[in-house]
């Protein structure tokens, strides 16, 4: 394909994008498909010769679309939300031309450079506290990250790396071994110290938390992967109380604040805490201002070496919106889940779980677990609206996730009839 | 950003993405930026209101563009490649728009579908044995990580935890400590059993480390991040002999293969040796097919729990350049180095360092390491091409490599004439 085409292609692809969201309501939101489909409907090999464009595009909507899960229809209620806006879809594609790998700062200069900025932007809209940015001479900064799972294993290496090294420094007759079977990781049943579950959005307490880690010297590491975007909010700001006393901390901007997946952000107060764990110096990774102290090489900070230019996305995003464009997003979704709740509330078969915070209702029927099962598996058979249960406290419990940029009241009110319609089918039959 | 305005920003975005591209080579390869360039030109916080789109365009060329080093000017010899081809490109804004998340089978049957899919196409493109292929019932198959490195560290935990379980089967008394004291992981130098060290492209010999490993019942992960693209040419598939002995096998389509970062393919020959080692299952990513044992859930193959739909890279780039057009590429990258090798051979005054095998031409002058630094300083300071320099055996060495997709013998012959005069420069300095 050369560059002709691609301008062609390119601009053809730009409204396939353009209307698959613009009628991504009219598509069934959870697939038909059964385990398996896709295999027989390709080729077993890779074709000799090329293919023709032509027929690749008409695959889409033949063996691609109809096992998709169309996580950006404004019916899609399952899990968290997944970002996705027209700026940083621009961003990408701009980063897919430019095509640098970033691992150090010789690598591609403005690759790393916007990226520290940025997240110094994004630790500014959530009042980090200062020690966690980079600014021009700190000693903290942030990363973007792949994923919050990525963050909390870069955030336990770092730990270990350093008590072990403090063991070793303070009773160097230890052996590795002893020293493993000293090392402890303290955790909830929710892993690490979490603001906004995924089960039911539920918070730790890092003002009771924080300081006990900070007597014991213990690595804090904070993960609000969900909830971290609502900070930008000042009314929701409060919830982050005691990050003061956190090491590290993360939320996914690629979760709610619109900047499409990968982007999760890592702050740490210390960042010759990552550095000093992952550092990697061959020589062809070398370059000449690397001893001058000022230069930031993010391979260090993270387990892969390579790294795609993701801030670009959080550039286009942060100045396409503003802070306020951003602030109404996360606003909308809290309030179209309180919207929900009073649904809920009002009608007396329904009880709900857990506080209703930020975007996330849990609810059920009252009654048996059996009978939620029931209800969820008639909403999964339907498939007007997709959404997934959770236990909580031995409950089975219904998740309600305000997840699509686009989803409004209307089809959150629509969704609760259809669920209500369902209830009442299940109840009807369950005395029959 | 409403979708019309989303139109007509997208559609000029293509035409940016072909101008960069077409135009890549009137750009200075690498950049003239200091360290800290960018921050004085940007704002220190976010904009509350909205930036205009306008503004975010004109900066690109304005604050981005200067600090790029461009990895696809074909003056760009550094490193390895990094992939990049229109197809990939079109597949990814389809990737950004579509935005699932793959983690489970439930999530976006396509997507996870359409990966072991492509899988297979690749493997079977190697000539992989069998036993790594999913096909419809296999016991092995493929998945794609973000980097060979989290492929190694997923490969090296799989192991672990295979080896932990079966150590507590055999001596119940054994405690995690005296466990872990008996683990031992076996590298070389370059680290895991490498195929094209990413130094100077050199190969193990898989055929000797192999039965050793299956004798020892030691897991054998196989690293060619680089060189394992070269394997669908029947001409170099020899290399990769010795595959046979191996647990986990991985290499980098990013990099050679045309399919832009990230992709990184990695089999195994017992997937439930990876799902055994990561099985993660909260009750909201289960889903009804799970117990099926039919379906791939590849959250169970990694370390992050998200995925984007990165298998359409590798589906539109496979079809639209055919098996023989992704072989073209291989073989003309490959005659080039050789072109570049009997250039540098043809000067009395260089060296030739390692073999060269692939798309990877080691050289220097004859000399000390101080004259052939000042040598790279001379090609680092003109800027004309990139490369970086690696140490072998305790010599300072130049390392060129065949990278960009659209660099002929034209640019490898400039090259080697710029290097030559710089050194002509140098060694007449040396004597004055």
């Amino acid at each position: 394909m050369n560059v002709s085409e691609f301008r062609k292609r390119g601009k053809e692809m730009v409204d396939y994008m353009a209307n698959y969201l613009e009628g991504i309501e009219g598509r069934q939101v959870y697939p038909d498909v059964e385990p398996g489909y896709l295999r027989p409907l390709i080729p077993p090999t890779a074709p000799q010769e090329p293919d023709t464009y032509e027929d690749i595009i008409s695959d889409i909507e033949k063996i691609i679309m109809p096992g998709v899960t169309h996580w950006h229809s404004p019916y899609f209620f399952a899990y968290f939300p997944t970002a996705s806006s027209y700026p940083a879809m621009l961003a990408d594609m701009l980063c897919g031309a430019i095509g640098c790998i970033g691992f150090s700062w010789a690598a591609s200069p403005a690759c790393t450079e916007l990226e520290t900025v940025m997240m110094d932007w994004l630790g500014k809209m959530l009042e980090l506290p200062e020690a966690f940015l980079a600014g021009k001479s700190g000693e903290g900064g942030g990363v973007i990250q792949g994923s919050a799972s990525e963050a909390t294993l870069v955030a336990l290496l770092a730990a270990r790396t350093k008590v072990t090294r403090q063991l070793q420094a303070d009773s160097p007759e230890l052996t590795q071994a002893a020293i493993m079977e000293k090392l402890v990781a303290y955790s909830s049943d929710q892993v690490v110290a979490t603001l906004g579950t995924t089960t039911c959005c539920s918070f730790d307490n890092l003002l009771e938390v924080g300081p006990i880690c900070n007597k014991g010297n213990l690595w804090l590491h904070i993960d609000a992967a969900y909830a971290g975007s609502a900070f930008i909010c000042p009314e929701f700001r409060h919830l982050l109380n005691g990050v003061e006393f956190a090491d590290s901390f993360n939320f996914n901007p690629h979760k709610w604040l619109l900047v499409n997946f990968d982007c999760s952000a890592m702050w740490v107060k210390k960042r010759t805490d990552l550095t000093g764990a992952f550092k990697l110096d061959p020589l062809y990774l070398k370059h000449s201002h690397e001893s001058s102290g000022l230069i930031t090489d993010y391979r260090h900070w993270q387990l892969p070496l390579g790294r795609r230019f993701r801030s670009l996305k959080m550039w286009f995003v942060f100045r396409i919106y503003g802070v306020k464009g951003l602030q109404a997003h996360i606003r909308k979704h809290v309030r179209l889940a309180h919207e929900f709740e009073s649904l809920v509330l009002q009608d007396p078969r329904f009880e709900i779980c857990a506080e209703v915070i930020l975007g996330l209702v849990c609810f059920r029927l009252k009654g048996s677990n059996k009978l939620n099962e029931a209800l969820l598996q008639r909403i999964g058979s339907a498939k007007k609206i997709h959404l997934v249960p959770c236990h909580l406290r031995d409950k089975f419990v219904l998740r309600f996730a305000i997840c699509s940029r686009t989803v409004e009241l209307a089809h959150v009110q629509l969704a609760w009839e259809h669920i209500r319609e369902l209830a009442s089918d299940l109840l009807r039959a369950e005395k029959e």
